[in-house]
């Protein structure tokens, strides 16, 4: 049984770590830190864990952290990156959920996120924490940058066309879907639901924070240069994340299917559907990626969908944490999407 | 390890269980019928299940379903009790979660669901699989009748109350609201996304089947005669339902919370807030029923909240197999509720 | 033609105000005012304008709204009352759509609402808005205070009743739903769609502001005194409120339908259904109450559905005006419910 | 005054045009027929309606439908092809709201449609009824195909574009995405709420039949060559469309906000925004089309919103139907977006 912190607790993608850890045989939520809830029990904020978790949310306090064998963060971006030199330094492994650490390039960080990085020498051995390629890495890995929710599908989504150069990479298109909770538990009046229920729009439209992302992936982990398109849209309902990939085919003779199957044969929440197409609820709530590919003459049609809160965030960390540290890479995930 | 049989699986109820026992480390879904797609993989009508759960529909067939340890029901009312002296007869335990079994005075029932009782005489044996009244009789049971959603809200709403006679029995109102799934999945109009979301309405309001149901049990259970007025509602939203419950306290020094503090203590699926207000979504998923209760002068009000496809069916016949196996009561029920 | 100015504009009243007010015949929006957005043009809050209101907020200016016709105020609650006297001094008629002007009693008004009342003088002239009960009065009114959302629905739903003697007044319950516009247009974590999408739950249960004022207006309007339990709850969806009602029939021969339809025979905006239960998108962006009537025994239960923000707010702003002004009651409200 | 007949009411489409009807100051609906719903009175079908229109669904019946000057076809596709001939031989002009009358070459309608064209003569003479490139032809037209809904939001936000030769039109996608209420009010289990809510999928990914509809479109306005691939998508939400097109552009230096504001300069129903992203909200209920451009390097993103059952059905038959008896083009469209 390992002990682990949570850095930023009250958000979504906290309270999910927390769904998920509360019911972890081999891991323990030990300290869960928010500097304006301190003291308060967490299941005052989140009622579906009363009588299931029995802890307070404290103040950040590295002392408290370091004595955890990992710590998540669970923070906005650019507040991880202040701590976790301290804490590795003092032993505790780090799982990152922010973006604090997924690009290679300091410079790169510095124009989207808009500050300098405080700690650049860490970026090359942080390992981005995307198990369907860097399974081995993370098994040892100290620093963990947990993939962001677009990247984890259109990456998932894209990859085995691009190893295989099956595609033309210089104009790929993502169109991206995600429910409101991949805009964080925010007091902002965009998100009131009288303002996003039943309405349906594109936003970042001139670029959006995980194009450099994305773009890194499939460069490193296809080894190719490549020329993305990326929009992303916001769906009134409250999880899951649909992204349709266009491309252009270069051979014409590809059996699609078997790419996709034999790419991601013996992967525990990798699913590719031979035919139909996967809808969000079939993964709301699981760790799962689902994937379908259809085409229109020459241009390959993928669909990519995840749970934004679980594969996309809080259960890609756990499956990481698995991996960290030796334990069955499925467990605390196994419970299925919740459908209806 | 049990086999269990699920009768009727292509509806919310059927694919509840099945994800539930799907993950139940003691009891395997060995049988799931439905004439309309008999031979069908269920993974193919429920996406989610895909590399989960590997069985396909099979045509009802009484001498596979005797070769279960348990049969669940999970068809429209009147089908069960078809087949339940038979599966009875060879030994097969039964858990109807129609409402066949669920009124004790056959003419009553007759009144209600419009046709007769093909088998009144097990209406005596029957045990209302309500564990927090029926616990041990449950253990012993060979048939089980699972409350209506309604009803299970409903009666854990009122009953401290009644047992104490701290109200006035003669006039109570139940006020519910539910969820859509609450109508099952069933090709109709008036179910329809477009003519159901952003809307909301009473519906029976002269009167519902559930009504009688909740008579019974607040009788039965706290041993007194009372008057209810019950009217249910359709909520937009898939899973859950509010019951708000009002009624004439008659003892006005009663500390309420202790009262239901006492009433639940121990009870591993009834959770009481002192203060505040329960919501839907911190039960959604979850087998728990979440309870408050507030007063305006000498108008006591309580709020009970359920899942209406777990407590208020799948998740209560799982407590319900778990006790008549003796099983741990919370196996394969510990997942928490999704929220957000 | 009239000049009107809007006072607070940024809400959701004040928006549904000015979608009924820029395609009305006879009246046309002068000023419309907001401190914090002072010189931004009302379209680019609010696109649906575009192209069809071409005004900029400006900063709130008595002597601007004051060479208004008609100033309505869709403030929060204490805004109005430091503007009004003066306004009413130089001559200008005023429609407050918040609660300063709805209690009669300056003591029960602190007691609900936590300030002092800055011009108690004038809450005995002031004309509750509610042309169902007060038409006469309206037309001559220098200022009105426009009914709180619930206190429409659910006076007019009992007020048939209660007029004719033909309950116990001594208790009324109005268990009413309103969907999340009800709540305003406010930075707050509790409204965002994450957290009210997809649940539902009653709130203020111990007492709501609007419980003195339904009061108020029962015993005004029906001239008896009443017992009211009034709780209200958050709906997953934007508009739409629907009151159930319960009290019980002192006259078991009464005709239900015939008194009901006689009461709103001639009423532009409220209809009563002799069957079925009327649906909130049956009056969603309309200025129609529609009511329903059914019995189980001797409780009698009322169902009354209106769009919270037209003529729950705005649009029975709107009625007031043309009533004031000598205007055709309806003009400018004829639109039907858009439904789907 | 002219009169108008609506075939096949019961639909949303057809509801829609109630709605619009009801309300119009030259127009009034004499005919509704509906083969299995006739002698009911429309608004006991469709509440919002009750009292505003005093009509009963009728028996198809050619003869009372020729005595009007006007009919609608809301009808699945198929159905009005097999009237049409006759109502205009007998001097009645046609709308159809359905696809039968959309494609130029009966082969390709009948390579889509699975069944063969009924008079394929007429389709020559038969004009598309889009204003914004047909407003001549729509005047003197004695039959009109009404367009798509996806087409209408995609070709209008193409064209000015490839009008002006600025982009590879050799690949062109348009990634759409719908409200449920585009699929009809048909008793399918797929359509339910709990089925489509708080999900999202693509769907059609093969090929949809709106598909050669755009592309005829397209290449017939610009008089280009394209080649398109077109996914739609299904929202959790009632109404609404947003489409999002990509290409590439070939001049670099092309002020993209000035081609479309003079492209639509004058249009009443489409609005050019220079910054920002349309929501389909700010178009609910109403009959325009919302547009705005932004650019990724040489890929230009064109967001492109109506509402599904306005401007891309019913309110653009409104607005031809306006054209075609010289009313004022805008007449009974005037009503703003519902927002929120």
């Amino acid at each position: 049984m390992i002990r682990v912190g949570i850095v930023g607790g009250t958000g979504y993608t906290g309270a999910e770590l927390l769904r998920l850890l509360a019911r972890h045989p081999q891991a323990t939520p030990a300290v869960i830190t928010s500097r304006s809830e301190s003291g308060l029990p967490v299941a005052e904020m989140f009622p579906h864990l009363r009588g299931r978790l029995d802890l307070c949310f404290s103040e950040p306090d590295t002392g408290a952290l370091a004595e955890c064998d990992l710590v998540f963060f669970a923070t906005p971006n650019g507040t991880a990156m202040k701590s976790v030199p301290e804490l590795l330094e003092r032993g505790t492994r780090v799982i990152d959920l922010a973006a604090d650490f997924r690009l290679k390039d300091p410079a790169l960080w510095e124009r989207w996120y808009g500050m300098p990085h405080q700690c650049p020498d860490l970026l090359a051995e942080t390992v981005y924490g995307l198990p369907e390629v860097n399974r081995d890495a993370i098994r040892n890995a100290r620093l963990i940058a947990n993939p962001g929710c677009y990247p984890t599908a259109v990456t998932l989504g894209f990859l085995p066309l691009l190893e295989q150069r099956a595609i033309d990479p210089s104009w790929l298109i993502a169109d991206a879907k995600s429910g409101v909770s991949g805009a964080g538990r925010k007091a902002e009046t965009n998100l009131l639901m009288a303002e996003v229920g039943e309405s349906f729009k594109a936003y970042s439209v001139s670029g959006h924070r995980h194009l450099p992302e994305i773009t890194q992936n499939l460069q490193t982990f296809a080894g190719i240069e490549v020329g993305l398109t990326f929009v992303p849209h916001l769906v009134p309902m409250i999880r899951g994340i649909e992204a349709t990939l266009y491309a252009r085919l270069t051979d014409d003779s590809l059996d699609l299917a078997a790419l996709y199957q034999s790419r991601y044969a013996g992967e525990p929440f990798v699913d590719f559907m031979v035919s139909g197409s996967p809808d969000t609820r079939s993964v709301r709530g699981s760790n799962d990626c689902r994937i379908a590919v259809a085409r229109q003459g020459d241009i390959v049609i993928v669909q990519s969908v995840i749970d934004n809160l679980v594969k996309g965030a809080a259960g890609q960390a756990v499956q990481n944490m698995n991996l960290m540290f030796g334990f069955d890479e499925t467990l605390g995930l196994e419970a299925l999407a919740m459908l209806p």
